[in-house]
């Protein structure tokens, strides 16, 4: 096949961990007889940069016109919170995702064999493993909702954020993630606080009904609360959780860290038409960029999401997989993971060294 | 002193939990020379069967004429999502939060001495220590927004729930915050999703504002999902952290968690004027009410915040903390906390080592 793969390289590191993906794409490519065409998208705080918004025009035609979308990382402390939004690299990443209809956001929280001694936990649960799958609601909610900003005549300053969700939108995640558990160990917790919120009840509600649906998917619901305490008590309990776009925010980066692997994380946002976005979950580290010291493999793997999910190739997918965990295995670091007594590798080694088992 | 105490007895193991803190709070009394009027008051899915609704009327009035309230835990499975609100017991919690102004709630996560073991992070982790305050805002926010339901014509219904802060709601919980880290640590760690949400960009200038208002108070500001991690990776950092009404629900039970010991921690509730609310962090725990299985130490630790905090009385608070530090010292478990091998001890022989230590 011939893929159009546009290229969000970004900030800090982010074109340093891309080009590294790259490498292993066409890598791939020979291997499995694709061939590729790149597409390079300016985005973030580069963007800013260049053009005096994070967000250019014509930037969702220019990935619509591609099979899928690979991501660096975008910001950095110079396009903070004090700046106009059309400056702000958040404000891209949203806009992005709404454009392109990325509903679904996929971020596996992953224990790979190699990396037990990592987790954060006590040894006996590492053991045990972590495998889940979050997936989080990616174009609605509070992120999305009308904002207000008013004078009050005693309380100074007011200002609100409207969360809203429609049936609609709750069931076409809900749906996404009973599949995915069917590609799984078939269980999915839904994530809510139906005690509280409006919102909460209705996606309870619809949660409840697609599980008729799906008789041979075991379900249950958590609180949110109550999960952010079982995601560290014992997050082995879990294969695929499914919540709304802030609690899944909040809980997705607190499983990554549970699995002391932020950067080796992936993760997939994904609509019902193509292009499908695929980015690693860690930031954009300004303090390391151009140095040749970021770790390449969550990008790596975002690629091999980008075969599963928007391919539909788990060939290659699990190829890319297998190759990290067996560099890995022999005991290759990049200086984010190395312990103590470890000499890191590069950036562009780990690549290397990822293509050579492929 | 003659202290005016509402007892909320509850649901669930609330009866027994409250009756140890009463042993506790009499035998203080006649150590430090305070007498106490204990006073019922019928709230949660108990008052839910007696008279129909969660939160009688008159409550409020009755906890109004205390000193303090002393609640042991409500709700259960009984009265569920699926019952009308007046019924529920999350309803009853709420409204009272909010009728006796109880804006500030204190929820310490600490790892006590002799619990290092039952943290589920690393022992080097576990041994660097836990001792962090979370300051969550308690009356305002989306669990108090105005909550809306309507039908579309293409994307069935649609249901809203508004999250709101103004200035003075605010600064109070910010000032709060500042104080009680003076007599901690001096750090302040403020939470927030200012990257995205009005009500947090509004949440971040305020608390800025007080910073400088605090210059020997050590200040930074953390996004909600990055506190979710650090949290994890390394909770020993945190000194006072201060956030709004969900973030403080999600990120104080995964703090919770962290310290491994759910049914150790206390929590205030507290406001402008008495009384102050004092409960542990723990649910009602139906499964084993009534069988002197649960652990009454979390709300004998509330007793102790709320001489500390209502009653201006720190020796008092002081001698019951170090109290179940001593019985806890000697290896004295409840079976929530009891490692394997070690046979735990009842509900009531707790309540009675801890008083042998007054
Ligand atoms: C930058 C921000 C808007 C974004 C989010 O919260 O969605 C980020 O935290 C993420 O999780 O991708
Ligand atoms: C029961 C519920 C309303 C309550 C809350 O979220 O405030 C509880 O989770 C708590 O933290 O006290």
């Amino acid at each position: 096949m011939n893929y159009r793969i546009a290229l969000i390289r970004g900030d800090g590191i982010g074109p340093e961990v891309v080009g590294e993906a790259v490498k292993v794409l066409e890598r791939v490519g020979k291997t499995f007889g694709h061939t590729y065409e790149f597409v390079d998208v300016l985005l973030g705080g580069c963007a800013t940069d260049a053009v005096g918004k994070s967000y250019p025009d014509g930037t969702a035609e220019k990935c619509r016109a591609c099979d899928a979308v690979l991501l660096g990382a975008v910001g950095g402390p110079r396009w903070g919170a004090d700046k106009p939004a059309e400056q702000r690299p958040e404000t891209a990443l949203l806009a992005i995702r709404k454009d392109l209809g990325l509903y679904a956001n996929l971020r596996p929280a992953t224990l790979r064999p190699a990396m037990i001694d990592a987790c954060p936990l006590k040894t006996e649960t590492a053991q045990r493993g972590i495998d889940l799958m979050m997936v989080r609601e990616l174009t609605g909610g509070i992120y999305f909702g009308r904002r207000e900003k008013y004078e009050t005549d005693d309380r100074g300053v007011e200002c609100a954020d409207r969360m809203a969700y429609s049936e609609h939108e709750i069931e076409r995640i809900g749906r996404r993630a009973f599949e995915l558990s069917r590609l799984r160990r078939r269980k999915v917790t839904s994530v809510d606080k139906a005690n509280v919120l409006e919102t909460s009840r209705l996606w309870r509600s619809v949660m409840h009904r697609l599980a008729q649906e799906y008789p041979d998917v075991a379900y249950e619901d958590f609180l949110v609360d109550n999960c952010a305490m079982q995601l560290v008590r014992d997050p082995g309990q879990f294969d695929v959780l499914v919540t709304e776009n802030m609690f899944g925010d909040i809980l997705s980066d607190e499983a990554s860290m549970v699995t002391g692997s932020i950067g080796l994380l992936p993760s997939a946002s994904i609509g019902d038409r193509a292009p499908g976005l695929y980015e690693p979950i860690h930031g954009s580290a300004p303090d390391i960029a151009g140095q040749d010291k970021a770790n390449p493999i969550a990008t790596i793997l975002s690629a091999a999401m980008m075969f599963r999910y928007s391919f539909q190739r788990a060939a290659e997918a699990d190829a890319i997989e297998a190759a990290v965990d067996a560099v890995l295995a022999e005991g290759w670091r990049t200086a984010d993971i190395a312990e103590p007594g470890v000499t890191p590798v590069g950036t562009r080694k780990m690549g290397e060294l990822i293509c050579q088992k492929l």
